[in-house]
């Protein structure tokens, strides 16, 4: 056998995990039900692979012919590099564009499964993740980013959050873009300070507005010490940008940097600029309020993205106030970014508003579990030719972990096996247990026989702690009657934990009987239908 | 936009696969079904991620530092190896052995998965593909390896696929392992043959005795003219190791090597020695049987390994007779040995019988979906004391491909989605469209809006595409009178196929019907009913 001193350590590299039977249950639950929203919908499921063409992913490092460091890659055979994929939207853009003449237009589907990034793990940050995404390829119109937001909307409610419970919140690149031109950032030469803003918004919810200022301008040290460059944007050009951060920052922040009360700031603006992005404003009188906000506050001219983007949203707003989509379930905010880089239009989020204990206990609000957004370019990479396109995704062990906080994963009817004890261990009376158990599992009734070596005791500690309802016994002296003894495991436990009085219990539900070998399954069954009861009656 | 010149190209790599609807449907409906047998034993699912430590996968080429070619391997930012797991039970064994304290043993398990292999590629064979496991952890007894056999049989029933057209063949690793202790290939030394001779007997199926025995001995060149080196037995060792196969190539082969006529080795034989391995034999006299045969006929002692491994295929049999399950549903069969090297003892594999057109399209005997065995050698690496185990995997996508073909995995009850097509698309139309679909999924029916800018013909043609059982047009003099124009898809293509009078049927139900908005679903819910009743009634 194997040598103690040249054993080998059993260990998990960084930010991998193994998963437990409640953890895969809940996931398998909750899939069902998410696909069940996207199937009604009319999306096809289809999926890719795990690995593809480094290339085809568009991660290989600027200037280099190595992949970025953020993806997991390898060469092949070929000397060809491949990757895990980093996320389910960049395989499938490249399965359209390799399928394109053979698929119906606008193509609509959705897939599940593993992504991977080779990135520093940290608490609730994995290198394996599950996602669950739908795409709708080859449509420019607003109208499918405005579904893209109902169904998530629809998901959540499918999922058993209630209305008012979640939001999912709708903003459009355009907008940003337009700020970005706005304050001298656009062009190709300014992509990567571009995204440096759109990531230093991306952190609002947890840095709040004056860490976002932060990494707007110089950079921030937190708490630890460690100092983020900044986008390095001067005073102006950050006022401009927070100015369309949300409401409340908003205001404040404006007010503060006028050094007007907030009050006679709200006076002046009263919470028209708010409405602006909403369905049933007059969208002449929308545009010329952003207008007039943008010279007035920010100094700034409303231009083409700003325009287009504001006018794409109220698309958006009036598409689904139309299909019954009201402002607490789908909301237009403009401080919503997602931190990916390939968007190009609409942008949407779907946050959990409940409050939830986080990983170190403290109650918080539970933010993003997915979203998405229009990426034109994805597919046209491949294609040569426009290709439209917008699709989310929802992150599914974060949405997981909420739904089983909030208590809407119940997985408890999932009923332990019935154990069947081996008292003799010989080839025949192994072979008349094994019969037992063949017996109850052709009725239906979960059950195993019990496999190790250990003696009675040990085997009863083993249906405990597999959570067995139901114990069943035959040694030499049964076996000799034709009978068998049945261990009703709940009531058992149950009737050694109580103190009081039990004689009532005692003759209305035995903790354990002997019957007839031929009796076994009928009485098994009896007694799991009283435990079912029960637990029904215990709710 | 993207330019033309510079565009990327849509590939995957060689070995990987897209998968579509239909194939994504069967396997969701064939995995439930596999997982309900594996839930009735007792089994709980877990699962390991898809990347693990090299060494944990025993994945190092020998006396080198790189991983072995045949698994994908990239290093870690701290230089250790990693790979993509080429199988889900090493690591199981090392998820066991990590959490070995906390865990119920025999510890029961379950889990399903990608798996990957850095192997060429070919007809049939993928790069990545999906096993569904199941695996006992903690039991020496051949009880456990009896039970899979058993789990293995109840999947092929779960599935559809009737007694008598699979079986669960069944072999111990002693056996083989006494076999070539008999002919001097015992002891670490001789570890590489006792491979070759073991891949040489699993290609029984494929090549036949004649090409076994080349593979034995000097080596085979096949059609192609690619010469594959063999085990170099001598005629004497081959002799002993095809002694032990499949009862009619065994006869074949040793009658012709003795130059008897078959029928005079039958008549010394009779069909005794096959019997040797059933439940109902008395233990005794089949270990004196074979004892006989082995001095008289291959001229080798009974030594220990055979004895005990004919004593443990005795005792599964015997087990499986008890517990219902006959000599057609699993049979021992000495020329099982399955591929890996790992096994230790008992070794299953379930066969389907059913003859089935191959890639090629011959009518083939389908063969093998799936198979394992006892692995008591994995756990133990870790723990540096003895962990029996064993357990079997199922080929997902071979299965999957022999229940279609067995018309096994019915996907047609997956309705395409009722189509309503945008006539105009200003927001104010679109969002009345957005409505009538919101409406419809309200009532469960699955439907979408045509998101592309299509006019009606194209959109009547991607419908068609779709396979959607209903169209919803809506132009502005339906809109204006608040009607709507339902079409019924199937009947209307019916219709334009059928040459002879159809005015009977148009007058019991018309291809297309306007009613008052208000009745949209009534009326889709109606034609959905009237389609459905009419497949029922096709079948």
């Amino acid at each position: 056998m194997a040598d103690k001193s040249e054993k080998m350590k059993a260990r998990l590299p960084r930010g991998l995990v193994d998963r437990g039977a409640d953890d895969i249950r809940a996931v398998e639950k909750m899939m069902a039900t998410i696909r069940s929203v996207y199937e009604l919908y009319g999306f096809e499921p289809v999926d890719q692979p795990l690995i593809e063409y480094t290339d085809a992913l568009g991660k290989f490092l600027p200037d280099q012919d190595r992949p970025n460091e953020g993806v997991f890659s390898f060469q092949d055979d070929d000397d060809q590099w491949l990757s895990l994929r980093y996320d389910l939207t960049a395989p499938m853009a490249r399965f359209v564009a390799e399928n394109f003449e053979r698929l119906p237009k606008p193509y609509r589907s959705y897939r599940s499964g593993w992504v991977f990034r080779n990135e520093k793990p940290g608490p609730g940050r994995f290198r394996q993740f599950m996602q669950f995404d739908a795409d709708t390829v080859g449509t420019p119109g607003v109208a499918a980013d405005a579904e893209m937001a109902m169904m998530m909307a629809d998901v959540m409610e499918a999922l058993g959050i209630k209305r008012g419970d979640y939001v999912i919140r709708v903003n459009n690149r355009k907008v940003l873009d337009g700020v970005l031109e706005a304050i001298g950032l656009g062009g190709n030469e300014n992509a990567g300070r571009r995204l440096q803003v759109l990531r230093a918004i991306d952190k609002l919810d947890k840095l709040g507005a004056h860490g976002v200022f932060e990494l707007l301008g110089e950079g921030r040290r937190d708490e630890s010490g460690d100092f983020t460059k900044g986008a390095g944007l001067d005073g102006r050009q950050i006022d401009v940008v927070l100015g369309f951060l949300l409401e409340d920052i908003k205001t404040a922040w404006l007010a503060d940097q006028r050094r007007l009360p907030k009050e006679e700031f709200l006076e002046l603006w009263g919470d028209d600029l708010e409405h602006i992005w909403l369905a049933d404003v007059d969208p002449d009188k929308a545009t010329e309020k952003l207008s007039k906000f943008c010279s007035d506050w920010l100094g700034v001219d409303l231009n083409t993205p700003l325009r287009d983007g504001l006018q794409e949203l109220q698309q958006i707003a009036k598409l689904c106030s139309f299909a019954g989509y009201e402002g607490n379930r789908i909301r237009i905010d403009p401080s919503v970014v997602r931190g990916l880089e390939y968007y190009t239009g609409p942008v949407y989020e779907a946050e959990l508003l409940a409050e939830i204990p986080n990983e170190e206990g403290k109650i918080v609000r539970f933010g993003s579990v997915g979203g998405g957004g229009r990426y034109d370019g994805l597919v046209s990479r491949f294609r040569g030719e426009p290709v439209p396109a917008t699709g989310f995704s929802i992150g599914v062990s974060r949405l997981m972990t909420a739904l089983k906080n909030l208590g809407k994963l119940d997985t408890s009817d999932v009923i332990a096996p019935v154990v069947v004890l081996t008292m003799d261990k010989d080839t025949e009376s192994l072979g008349r247990y094994q019969k037992m158990v063949a017996e109850l599992r052709a009725a239906g009734i979960r059950s195993e026989m019990y496999l190790g070596g250990a003696g009675m005791k040990a085997q009863l500690k083993y249906a405990d702690r597999r959570g067995s309802p139901v114990a069943i016994i035959q040694g030499g002296d049964e076996r000799a009657k034709g009978e068998v003894q049945i261990k009703d495991l709940i009531e058992g436990a149950r009737m050694s934990a109580e103190i009081a009085d039990n004689a009532e219990w005692r003759a209305a539900r035995p903790a354990q009987v002997t019957v007839a070998e031929s009796e076994l399954v009928a009485e098994v069954r009896k007694i799991l239908a009283a435990q079912a009861e029960e637990r029904a009656r215990g709710k």
